[in-house]
């Protein structure tokens, strides 16, 4: 048996002066009536009549459970900032409980300054809570449209995570995260607590995680509030914290040690970055947190029906459903809303009394005006170097190879370089792997934990490193997320199969862009999340079919054309041509496919700008149609997929001189679509000039085939397009044999070219044969001898033996 | 300050006696010998000649690091399962370090039963060594092939759930399960930890987690691994664990302390059992688990070249890379080979040496032939109740209102009633908020954590629960599939929006059946994968735009046609007939998609019936093209979209009496693709009977509107199907509202069939206007009136004003 020491804290001090404590009580119950009247209140909002039948919402909608609580951390909250000139956002994990966030930034007259029609006034009042949860007025959720919020909290777990990326290299700034019992259960925020080994207390702010012990969620308790108090002390401090812990129900006992508890922490906080700024100690400290055990629907109805109420499942959303068609019930509502006494919070004019404004803190201090959480007015450009200068020399096209990410990652480090404030590069254990390394010579991996001798082989690991990794996508999105959203740049990195893993996370993220930017005017455009999918389907070596899924892109075609872009860079100039212009981009999800391994070079840099500038584009020195009409167009999208194109055509060149051949390539996928329905979309004229209107288009893709059909099925010559894509079959297979038994090799692409045209069909019989024996000839080769670097090294549409035989 | 006592023990016992120590070790190393011979060797393989270039493999590819420590588990199960005759299987963490695993079988001689010509004789031995990790060979992680193995390790995060799955509902089964360091920093693995707070003690089996301390993952070390020891302790502490720890790396010590620990978690484990079956005390047990600290790539070479391999990340995958080109590392690999004395471990024919044959359990004690890791070898089919018992009556279509899943869950309370012990039904806190709250009467919610008094308002909390509820969608779908895999039965039922949480875990689970279903005859088939998809886009209330997502299923269509399923029941009746036949199912995940709001039915039982076998089919009852060749179809998929598709067709018969519409629903989605790409696709005929070769048809879809497209494109008249669908468009909007933003409103309809129809050009302009109006009035009504809850029930296709008075 072994005692560990437990910094597990409950204090007893009394911090508040009596009229203090008076008035923050008044504050707190301020927040509360307006949480309720937005549920409940379509008219008579400061309840200056008796409340009758026809002031209550014909349908009652919104969380109340976790706004009390909400709301008295923000009124705490309020009191540090005001005290210490501190500079704190606010993350509402449970965003669902957003008129916590709302009447707050209400009563810090912000809300009304963005929105005037919501005005500080009785009418504003009526009209605020009738436009909530009301069809066309205001989410229930912390929506991109409530000031203040960078995190919505429709979908849980993810609180913790923004916090972090939101105090990332901002040395000022105070994070208050309050993370919900029940998201604490999912498990991106259960991983998420180790965010505390990434946070420099030199460079970056501080988080303060609010672990919210709200009892209930739907309909179940939650874990956290239902394991001894020992287990989760002993739990918060195996994530290296130090807890503290608030708990009670009784208000004036609990705005004491709450006060108390802030004061602490905040202490702390100021301590260790003291500690760290001024002595130079770099040793990961044990940042504080708090956890909050409070009521469940703390100050609402104690007990309705016969049934708890207050601190129970019950008060998750309406506490009391059917004032309408129940005089009782109605008056029950009554009878709870005045025990606020409205009366004597807001003055006659119907905003707060003047002595609780007071309370609020000022300006850009207030947490509702803080411009962190409207990170675009912060954002800076990046100072980015021109990446022309790591251009990479292509005389002749198909001749070399080099890794695309390879060349991109010495771009990165001078990006890197020249951004040591604003810029990370973010992946899971995976930044080497996928050959951005280069990085590190610019800045080092960000690492607080322990470290041992034998790590500095290779020599990455400190705590002021700015390429953050962690075996956690969910971690690194997250912090990305809450990173840009705060006007700072970057970069993730990952695997392409496991991009699926923050499908959810994208989708939400993406969301949240499109409501900001399509219909918040206030809220000033971001930096674009970056994500480079790496590791690609096509070359998985041992690691065989559970890394072969290229399907992230059906997922983010389903997004808004204003804020999804998905580009599929042929090769390592076009690759920096690509992450230049996204870098630049604002207010975009920029999903970029490019490959780890050496793969063939096609373009010079010049060639490689024009050709992603226009995003799609005919490669003359591979067409052998001359500016004619052609017999068939050759299109690809993706770097494996444009080299067996290319091989394939070499084969045809061979087989067929006075065949007119187009070779098309695409790099910007949703040019493909209509320009109707997605902003980068071409032109009928434009999609006929390079496709034909009539004739056979064999498209090679990097992805699943059916999305090149998803985004071309109007076009007028979709009925010859024929896709080859992954189709699901993949095992331990050599790259070419992984192409062939998924019909993107260039033995299937010639076939099927052979089939299509008409001028071929009879005359090709022979070829087609030939073909055939060589996609077996390979497989067999390679089940029998295996296959060795070298070999895949001159796996090339030129090099290949493949080609020159047939 | 307070003190907790932290079980965090350190055994010093030597409970093995020299001989046999001496043999355990060297079972060790013949797992250890085995998994370097795999990665390194293509002939040669008992290094009876002196090691030379052309013995090793062309290419090396392989995961070394975990190995050695997964062995060392692997050799001390086997002590305990023979010692006491246990029943264990084995969760690999780090699956992609198959090598032990699959060694580890070799040895037992169940890979040989299996594949015949990887026999136990160096011939056989020669041919595992270079199939791994080779074309068309083995793969190198814990896949489908790999005897003993529910669970692959390609994408990390799942180890700990699947084990709770496999261990739930088999008392006499001890999962053992050894979590990665790496594994350990992702979220789901983070919060599966607290399954222990849902494992019976009394009708479930026990877990045990092993998590190993193997220090770096691929290029960093690892969060836990350099935490202080106390952390650590007390995040085990805090996860509701007794954690053991064995940490070193000298072989005979630890080998000692492992024998110990292991003993003692197993009489932990029968004592608590014992009280829990015996005494009846069923509170939460702290059950044990092992944190194992040992070297990455342990007896492997200690340095090369200059740089530190044993012990760091260098060991992760192929510690000397380059034996080819460098004799030095031909030597030193040599070397390294030659410390396992392979001479002394197996005979003359190349088996093992029968002394070291005889520690291995037998027959089906083995854990690499333990029938519950072959699931459909043990799986009984469910006692399913007649579903047809639970239809709804329906007198006339389209006339009166269920909630599906309501009516759903009567079915299921019955299933439940008679599956006692091989049923469980899944959700993350939203059972209740689906409807499928009648499940609790069969049985109650999975509960071993506190309760409080208010928890029994509801009355659902049990220890023997057997409905699964945990805020955590990764861990349900980890539970299910663990529990499936060992051929038990289930149903997830989660938020639309939020399935995208498990999009990567069902892409795995899709992989991981296609390759056991189409490979493996061995493998038996196990019960289908079934998930709910409920609380759909199309009413979301004060949820909004976060809870709109329907996009799952683009995810769902790109894996094999032989393993996924997709079913849009139109109503409740339909949705039985679906539910029972996909319990019924094998080797599938089916999708089924039903709403939770009352929905209009439209089919009784026998019409249902019909229906959903065919998966596709004409509704006479609403057509009005009476068997002849129509002017238009109107095809729909899913509840809303049917319903809007009815309310147009009725306003499109009040307008044109003449018009001559076919009225076709889709159930089983798949229908729609062709024969030739899916077991359930149409024939062309078939297809073209139904949707004509040339008439406009008006699709309304449940989801985007892009996937019909992706699955008709090679239809012939797929030139003239117009989809609506969720075009990413919503707020805080009322249904109707939210379907008119989007165009899949019976207005829009209505005014795209005019706009097709050639005969209704023209004439149909004032309708057109009229329809517009429509559209309009109902969200300035809504907007200014808000909508109560009689509305939406009355928002029908017969009864709603907006149809009569077009």
């Amino acid at each position: 048996m072994e005692m560990l020491e437990m910094d597990d804290v409950l204090l007893d001090a009394t911090p508040l002066s009596a009229d203090e404590l008076h008035d923050m009580d008044r504050y707190w119950q301020a927040c509360n009536y307006l949480s309720a009247g937005m549920i409940y209140l379509r008219a008579n909002p400061l309840l200056r009549e008796p409340l009758a039948k026809e002031h209550i919402k014909r349908r009652l909608l919104g969380h109340w459970g976790s706004d009390p609580g909400q709301s008295f951390v923000l009124v705490h909250l309020n009191r540090a900032i005001t005290r210490q000139d501190l500079n704190v956002i606010f993350i509402s994990g449970p965003g669902h409980g957003a008129p916590a966030t709302l009447a707050h930034s209400y009563l810090e007259g912000r809300y009304s300054e963005i929105y005037p029609d919501r005005a500080e006034t009785e009418e504003g009042m009526a009209r605020f809570f009738r436009l909530f949860s009301f069809p066309g007025g205001i989410g229930s959720h912390c929506t991109p449209e409530t000031p203040g919020s960078i995190h919505e909290g429709g979908e849980l777990g993810y609180s913790l995570s923004h916090a972090y990326g939101a105090a990332f290299d901002n040395p000022d700034l105070i994070v208050a995260a309050m993370i919900g019992d029940g998201e604490a259960e999912t498990g991106p925020l259960a991983t998420s607590w180790h965010s505390n080994k990434f946070l420099n207390p030199v460079r970056d702010g501080a988080v303060l995680p609010i672990l919210h012990l709200n009892g209930y969620k739907i309909a179940n308790p939650t874990i956290l509030a239902r394991i001894p108090h020992e287990e989760l002390a002993a739990l918060m401090t195996g994530y290296g914290h130090k807890p503290y812990f608030v708990e009670g129900d009784d208000p004036q006992t609990m705005h004491q040690q709450m006060a108390a508890t802030l004061d602490r922490c905040i202490e702390e906080i100021r301590a260790i970055q003291t500690r760290a700024r001024t002595d130079g100690d770099l040793s990961r400290p044990r940042w504080p947190m708090i956890v909050l055990r409070s009521p469940k629907g703390w100050t609402g109805p104690r007990e309705v029906g016969g049934h708890k109420v207050e601190g129970s499942w019950r008060s998750h959303q309406v506490p009391i459903a059917d004032p309408e068609s129940n005089p009782e019930s109605l008056r029950l509502i009554e009878e709870w809303l005045r025990t606020y006494k409205p009366e004597q919070l807001f003055d006659e004019s119907g905003r707060l009394v003047e002595e609780l404004r007071a309370l609020a803190p000022r300006g850009d201090r207030r947490i509702s005006a803080n411009p962190h959480a409207n990170g675009g007015a912060l954002c800076k450009a990046l100072d980015l170097p021109r990446f022309e200068d790591h251009a990479v020399d292509v005389k002749d096209p198909a001749t070399t190879y080099l890794s695309p990410t390879g060349v991109l990652a010495k771009y990165l480090c001078d990006v890197m370089r020249r951004n040591m404030t604003g810029f990370r590069v973010f992946g899971p254990d995976e930044t080497a792997s996928n050959k951005l390394s280069a990085i590190y010579e610019a800045s080092k991996k960000t690492w607080l934990a322990l470290t041992e001798e034998s790590d500095s082989d290779g020599g990455e690991l400190a705590a002021d490193g700015r390429v953050m990794e962690m075996l956690s996508e969910h971690t690194l999105e997250g912090w990305l997320e809450g990173y840009t959203l705060t006007g700072r740049h970057g970069l993730f990195a990952t695997y392409e199969a496991f991009v699926h893993v923050i499908d959810s996370m994208f989708n939400q993220h993406a969301k949240w862009l499109e409501k900001a930017k399509r219909e918040l005017r206030w809220r000033q455009p971001v930096p674009s999340l970056n994500l480079l999918i790496t590791s690609l389907v096509w070359r998985q070596d041992h690691n065989g079919f559970t890394h072969q899924d290229p399907g992230f892109l059906d997922v983010v075609t389903n997004k808004s054309p204003d804020v999804v872009r998905i580009y599929l860079p042929p090769d390592a100039n076009c690759l920096l041509s690509v992450a230049d212009h996204c870098l630049r981009s604002r207010d975009y999800v920029n999903v970029i496919v490019a490959d780890k391994q050496p793969h063939l070079l096609y373009l010079d840099m010049k060639a490689a700008i024009t050709h992603c500038t226009k995003g799609v584009g005919i490669w003359d020195w591979a067409s052998t149609d001359q500016g004619q009409e052609p017999d068939v167009v050759i299109a690809s999208a993706g770097d494996i997929a444009t080299m067996e194109a290319l091989a394939a055509v070499e084969i045809l060149k061979g087989l067929f001189p006075d065949l007119k051949m187009r070779f098309v390539n695409v790099v910007d996928l949703f040019r493909l679509m209509p320009e109707t329905d997605h902003p980068h979309g071409l032109s009928s004229r434009d999609f006929d000039s390079l496709f034909t209107t009539n004739k056979p288009v064999i498209f090679n893709f990097h992805s699943y085939a059916s999305l090149v059909h998803k985004l071309t099925y109007r076009r007028a010559n979709h009925v010859n397009i024929h896709v080859h894509g992954y189709a699901e079959k993949g095992n331990i297979n050599t790259p070419l044999e992984l192409a062939i038994i998924n019909g993107i090799d260039r033995f299937t692409l010639a076939i099927d070219v052979i089939d299509r045209v008409p001028a071929l069909r009879g005359v090709g019989d022979h070829a087609k044969e030939r073909l055939r024996d060589r996609r077996i000839e390979h497989v067999t080769y390679a089940h029998a001898e295996g296959i060795d670097r070298e070999e895949i090294r001159n796996w090339t549409w030129k090099g290949d033996d493949a080609v020159k035989q047939v």
